[in-house]
């Protein structure tokens, strides 16, 4: 938690839709059902709530830290006005808590051993070092005993298509980066490096790739924009020794997998009979539908703007459909065209299954695709891809996987299945037991499909 | 302190003649003067003292764990021998606690805020990160604020000139570069970041380096072999817009010069008016040269094996000639030749200071040169470079610098001398003050040769 209080920081109107937090410090009067008023007065304009802390409780009065999610300053301004006509609660201040949790960046790389003395200086460093360098020269295997590679994740971007903002550069992704790689240390112990590339040359953003590559055991790339991000996956993934994935394309696909078997055991049908049309042929989803196709062994619709993507989806084992085809003749449809409202409620088959995935603006909302009779229908918060990279990451570390292959993205997918509970459409992404089943299932595909660099024993799986 | 107790793990003899650490646990009796008559066994067969902890205090024994430093394993045999002579002592273990200490690596990165809820999820990640992205993105200088960038230190080498050991490769030199970042963490706060390049190309290293920029406020070269290194920190110097530094090369000369500096003041010799000769003009030698002629104004005579070497000592304002003039002439000769023994007791001219530099093995033992007349004589333990990158890097993170110059290098040297205890050499490398003075000093000379990114206030000097 960050204590620090920081003053009243509002920054400009923001372009792009996507949330913003505050943190609205209340003093409501301790009268029975003020929270709930509160609450109702925030919804009432049109915010999301998000944590609530109580920060003071006194006789008359408890003081309450509130997270909103608003879209930009002028939907604050009307939370607070919906909030200023209770009587019972009174608004001290209004912090931007999201910068303070930046500040500075959120990763920072520490020593695993404190240096207090020079016997320690000399056994970290020279003479003593001298002895690890000489072993793992003479064995370089020795990399995964006495040095942090087996655990080290590059994290690459070029910062041209960070979250929904688009191509706003490496620096301005940093912040994302750091995200993932506090996620990576925090939910399963490896550590995430940031790396940014001031080129967005494919050529130079493979051989930079593959200059860098002894210091990690895996290299997840970011945020890089299509189609670019299939050549450097393409030749990363042959010219390297150590496994490589796209976050966007196969971390995407994963997750969107799990919720597509889950959402067919809800419904009850049978996801290899299903017809399943993919809209939007973009990074995320040619991955999504090649995944798709790889799973049930039927090949699946695809769609979108450009005749170029059509064709990698035609390609990869998939059908070049319409829009209009897909919604009215598959079972499953999942969207991932960036299009916000790009399904309209006309277009909705009864018993539908409609995940409209992108963010922050899906292309039907959830409740208006079950109103025109979608059997289910989830938007992009769904398909979280926290569930997938931090496991599979896991599973290479520990397996020493060379590759990452279908098996293991596929294993990976099941094991989200199996940890979610039941009724759910998906497990719950801080829960530190879904990256343990996901890492698991990816050593253990990582051994019988033949690319893992060591035998894991049973007290590996058993624990 | 690691309390992992590992089996005896001897590793082979060692090609090179680089000290190892062993941990001798020995109970001795409770009879005044053990301890004396152990050591003395001790140093009696050869080997070095280093920390010594007392790990059980009985009635009638105490068992110590003594770190010893050893040539090898038939070194080890020789000391224990020795020790088992004594009637009060018995080894019960050897441990190599080195190993220990380098298991899995000594670094990690971890994040600084705790991601326990779904509401701290929505800060760090999406949607709250978009906000700081796109606030980056307007205003690139935010990366200083709310990203690691500013406290991001490249530690980048190919590997071709790991500590004595020479072209061991990037992958075996991965201890030495985690050291250095694990102390970067520890005495100033930095995240170091070690960079592996499987290239030993110099256009390729430049280019990699220059890629993968944008992520750091600093690149540290670390153990590329001469005469590539030159180019390569040439070219970053000009083609990058932060510092760029190779701490066999300015960060050795930043320590030599304060050591030097030192010398004169214990010997009470004028600094600028003294004859001051290098020997062995590598990357280091050359270095240490040219800093000792900025700071002197007088030209340094230098003496290299190669003809190229010595050219670049002349351009670099040094005068080339010969070891035999060296040693007969100056007041002060520096060596960092790599050769063992190459000054032999009869070459020393009585009243000399000489800095016999090269590890593991001087040029001539210190005690040697004194016996015959040297004034003030010390090998390479005396000039650590871990008293220069880490301040070095803390004032140009500070000041935002945009490059390293000359007047900030003099300036760190000044600042360690100036925090050397009267009549040392130099000062105490793990003490944070050291680092805090350089720091501060950096800074300033940044801001004063206007390189700097900001200006600090007095606040920032004072504290």
């Amino acid at each position: 938690m960050v204590t620090k209080k920081g003053p009243p920081h509002l920054v400009p109107v923001h372009e792009h839709h996507y949330g913003i937090v505050r943190t609205l410090r209340c003093k409501n009067q301790m009268v029975p059902g003020t929270l709930g008023r509160l609450a109702s007065a925030i919804g009432a304009a049109g915010a999301n709530i998000g944590n609530i802390q109580t920060v003071q409780l006194g006789y008359h009065n408890v003081i309450r830290d509130i997270d909103i999610t608003i879209d930009d300053d002028a939907h604050l301004d009307r939370v607070l006005k919906s909030i200023a006509q209770l009587e019972v609660t009174q608004v001290l201040e209004v912090r931007d808590e999201v910068l303070q949790v930046h500040q500075n960046g959120k990763i920072k790389m520490v020593s695993t051993y404190p240096v207090q003395s020079v016997g320690d200086l000399r056994k970290v460093y020279t003479p003593g070092v001298a002895q690890v360098c000489n072993m793992v020269r003479k064995d370089p295997a020795l990399k995964y005993e006495y040095t942090s590679i087996a655990s080290n994740v590059a994290i690459v971007t070029d910062g041209t298509a960070v979250l929904g903002l688009g191509d706003i550069g490496p620096v301005a992704g940093m912040p994302v980066m750091e995200g993932k790689a506090m996620l990576l240390q925090q939910l399963v112990g490896l550590n995430g490096i940031p790396v940014l590339l001031n080129t967005q040359d494919t050529d130079e953003i493979v051989r930079t790739v593959k200059a860098i590559s002894p210091a990690f055991c895996a290299v997840q790339l970011e945020d890089i924009s299509a189609p670019r991000c299939f050549d450097v996956l393409a030749r990363l993934e042959k010219e390297l020794d150590i496994p490589v994935m796209q976050d966007d394309q196969q971390g995407t696909a994963v997750v969107a997998l799990a919720a597509v078997i889950n959402a067919c055991g809800i419904t009850r049908k049978d996801m290899h009979k299903v017809k399943i049309g993919q809209v939007g042929l973009g990074a995320a989803g040619l991955s999504v539908a090649e995944m798709l196709y790889k799973y049930t062994g039927n090949p699946v619709l695809g769609v979108a703007r450009s005749a170029a993507s059509c064709e990698r989806h035609v390609q990869r084992g998939g059908i070049a459909s319409s829009l209009h085809e897909i919604m009215e003749t598959c079972d499953i449809v999942v969207a991932l065209s960036t299009v916000k409202g790009l399904i309209k409620p006309e277009m909705v088959t009864p018993g539908q299954i409609i995940f409209a995935l992108s963010n922050p603006d899906p292309e039907i909302e959830p409740n208006v695709a079950k109103e025109a009779g979608a059997e289910l229908a989830a938007d992009g918060r769904a398909v979280n891809n926290i569930l997938g990279y931090p496991g599979i990451w896991r599973g290479v570390a520990d397996s020493r996987a060379k590759k990452l292959n279908q098996e293991m993205l596929m294993a990976a997918a099941e094991a989200i299945v199996r940890t979610t509970d039941p009724g759910e459409l998906i497990s719950q992404p801080l829960n530190p037991a879904v990256h343990r089943a996901v890492a698991k299932a990816v050593a253990k595909a990582a051994m019988t499909s033949g690319v893992a660099g060591r035998t894991l024993d049973e007290d590996y799986f058993e624990n």
